[in-house]
């Protein structure tokens, strides 16, 4: 009953979507800010040319043209951001001498891609990234810190549990160096199509990218490595290979797991996975994916990984970072389409106040004017029909009360009452001093 | 300080600002929800034949292609939103049978216009909106409720007071009617420019519009009314015409005056003012324009009014609704630019939790997590620099405190301390006990 989109591609929410999608950017925006990270906003559109500067094209961009441009101006050169780590770049880049850093941002906004639609494939999107990004250096305890940051996010959403899949470059890219791989960036590939190809399909593609029978065999022998604990690094060990560039990223996986596990109290959301390699992508040591349980056919929800240079070719300086980016839409969608997230009503009001009659509406206005500045959402009856129609009205939009104002028309009295709708309890009541039960306050949303 | 655009009409903001953004849509929103107004966000884009249905093309439209069309591809047909009225009207005709009237929803989501960027204009730009619209008929007494949702909402933001200005449509199309002026469009935007041109070129409009001196003169006459209280229902028949539609007009209004008086709580931020006509606009009721003191210049920063039809030839049903929409750009860029906004730190953060050395950054990690699940914004220092370096890095973002972790190398000694940055007060203190005082544990935002 949430999905109501009428534009494939363009996803839009019923009213009861609506309230599960904000209450979850709210949970997010506070998540990040109780983990000291600063919002961010970046206009949604960028020169063409910072939208293409890492000369990515599998991502369709929008371009703007004005509805009346003469006939001949010249393009708007302007395009809609395709993700928010091109603007982010960017608005480093611009602001570079008025930032702190490290600086760690969230951002939550949409982005859009002229690709076809498809299942859990999106024209307009809402992504919420975080990132922490250095001048000149970056710490590694902070590829540890992002993901937790995104674990603790997710994990206060009312979505299935999630499992961040961790793997770190270094070390792919040192097993795949010392046995003699040549097109790292070819086999990078063939091997972040593993899930869905399946092994053979993979030692295919590494051979046609130069690797022999032998060193594919390593390849993937590697790639199937997968451990919640740091057993992982001894069954990498067994492959035989030895680099400083293997330690450093064994060393580093190990730290994220580590972490995980000493704030994780029990079952760490953290595993690592040595096939995670987000193929083409310009990360650099960790990289993240994340599945829902349940839910793996839509793939990654929550991904993203080190880099080394953020900003690219702006002076000498490096802007190292480490970033993740949820994909909102992608997780509310097949949820929404599967009926699996509820709200409590449809409405954020909590209490509705009659009226008796047109003339004594004012009064009905001051007692949600009190409530209101109690912290209780609450709205006036839009008619003075007879209260049974009023609670009817309640009722229809879930607000768990309706409230009768003293001195307000026969049925109202002297007294002031307010009604539980779903129990038909009805109680003498103050506006000054009345609060409903703490579950009731607020819109409750859960996933099933 | 808190202006970073570096692309004219397309404004960004620096960290401080930011926050002070993401502090005003947070408090819109919220108060939005305590009136009972539901969350709505469309997508961005709609079909060109719906942004161009009203036949309005004075705001400048932005059309997408995507970047890889294919030579004679046809045109996405696809344009950016420059209002949120219209995906709101388009959003209510699809899903009407979804949906209980009377229904209530605030939007908040940025819009374009491809129009020349000056002072106060942008072409990306964020607009707050919140209407009512019911089936078939919606009660007047909506026309006051509305700009005391629009008043509160306001009211609670740190920006310079404001004054809603209401008219009535109907006063002034009865006045001009009577009168006997023609062409009422050409009226209606002769008088919207009273402001701007003065009444001597208002005068001459008019005359222009075919009306006669004497006929020019009562326009002129009505327009100059003004008045906090109802004395200006006495002015207004003072010019002696009379009507029924003048009748409904002046009790619309003063029925607008009055609710304000009620839960104003002495100065109303409401003023009769019969000049506000909305020029162009498709409003057939009481009309809104809100200025901020000192700042009239800029314009209005929140309008509308009564609409009879939102949905427009969607079968026999008429949508009837009344709305105002915030323009928070608008508010902000200029306050941002003469510095009358500030934040108390340029990070959410509360407390900064110092590290002892790198072993035992894990314990500082848990004095965060344990802060955080109290609700206490903390971060972890970035590196393990002395104390001193460290203090600095909280005293450079205005985090008011840092934390000495119990049993983490010689300073951190046998137990926790806490240390006031601002006074240098330095207290024992237990991560599941100790609070902030309760000014320092969010930003706080304030005017000047």
């Amino acid at each position: 009953m949430s999905v109501a989109s009428s534009m494939r591609g363009f996803p839009e929410w019923l009213p009861d979507g609506q309230l599960v999608e904000q209450h979850v950017l709210a949970t997010l925006r506070r998540t990040f800010e109780l983990h000291g990270f600063a919002p961010l906003d970046t206009r949604s559109v960028e020169p063409l040319e910072t939208l293409l500067e890492k000369g990515e094209t599998d991502k369709e961009i929008y371009v703007l043209r004005r509805l009346h441009a003469e006939p001949g101006e010249p393009s708007s050169g302007l395009g809609l951001h395709f993700d928010l780590t091109v603007p982010f770049a960017r608005y480093v880049r611009e602001n570079a001498g008025k930032l702190v850093f490290p600086w760690k941002r969230y951002q939550v906004q949409k982005v859009w891609r002229g690709e076809r639609p498809q299942e859990g494939r999106y024209r307009e999107f809402l992504q919420a990234d975080v990132d922490v990004v250095g001048r000149g250096e970056l710490a590694a305890h902070f590829e540890a810190e992002l993901p937790l940051v995104a674990a603790d996010a997710l994990g206060r959403l009312p979505i299935p549990a999630v499992t961040i899949q961790v793997n770190s470059r270094k070390i792919v890219d040192a097993v795949f160096g010392e046995v003699g791989v040549e097109d790292r960036t070819g086999a990078f590939r063939a091997v972040d199509k593993l899930r869905k190809i399946g092994p053979e399909a993979v030692r295919a593609l590494l051979v046609e990218a130069g690797a022999s029978r032998a060193q594919a065999e390593v390849c993937l022998r590697l790639c199937s490595i997968r451990s919640t604990d740091l057993s992982f690094v001894d069954e990498v060990l067994a492959l035989g290979v030895r680099s400083d560039l293997l330690d450093e990223g064994l060393a580093e996986l190990s730290a994220v797991l580590e972490a995980g596990r000493l704030l994780g109290e029990g079952a760490t959301p953290f595993v690592a996975d040595l096939q995670i390699t987000r193929g083409l992508d310009y990360y650099t040591g960790t990289v993240y994916e994340t599945v829902m349980e349940g839910l793996e056919s839509i793939g990654s929800v929550c991904s993203g990984g080190r880099y080394d240079n953020l900003v690219g070719g702006a002076g000498n300086e490096a802007y190292p970072g480490v970033g993740l980016s949820i994909g909102v839409t992608r997780v509310l969608g097949p949820l929404f389409s599967k009926g699996r997230l509820r709200a409590s009503r449809s409405v954020p009001t909590c209490v509705l106040v009659a009226v008796a009659d047109e003339e004594h509406r004012p009064v009905s206005d001051r007692v949600a004017s009190v409530l209101r500045s109690r912290g209780i959402p609450a709205e006036v009856s839009p008619t003075a029909a007879r209260y049974g129609r009023q609670i009817r009205h309640a009722d229809q939009r879930g607000i768990p009360f309706v409230w009768f104002p003293a001195g307000a028309g026969p049925e109202g009295g002297g007294r002031s009452e307010v009604r539980d709708i779903r129990t038909g309890d009805q109680v003498p009541a103050d506006e000054h001093e009345w609060s409903p039960p703490t579950a009731d306050l607020e819109v409750t949303i859960w996933g099933e």
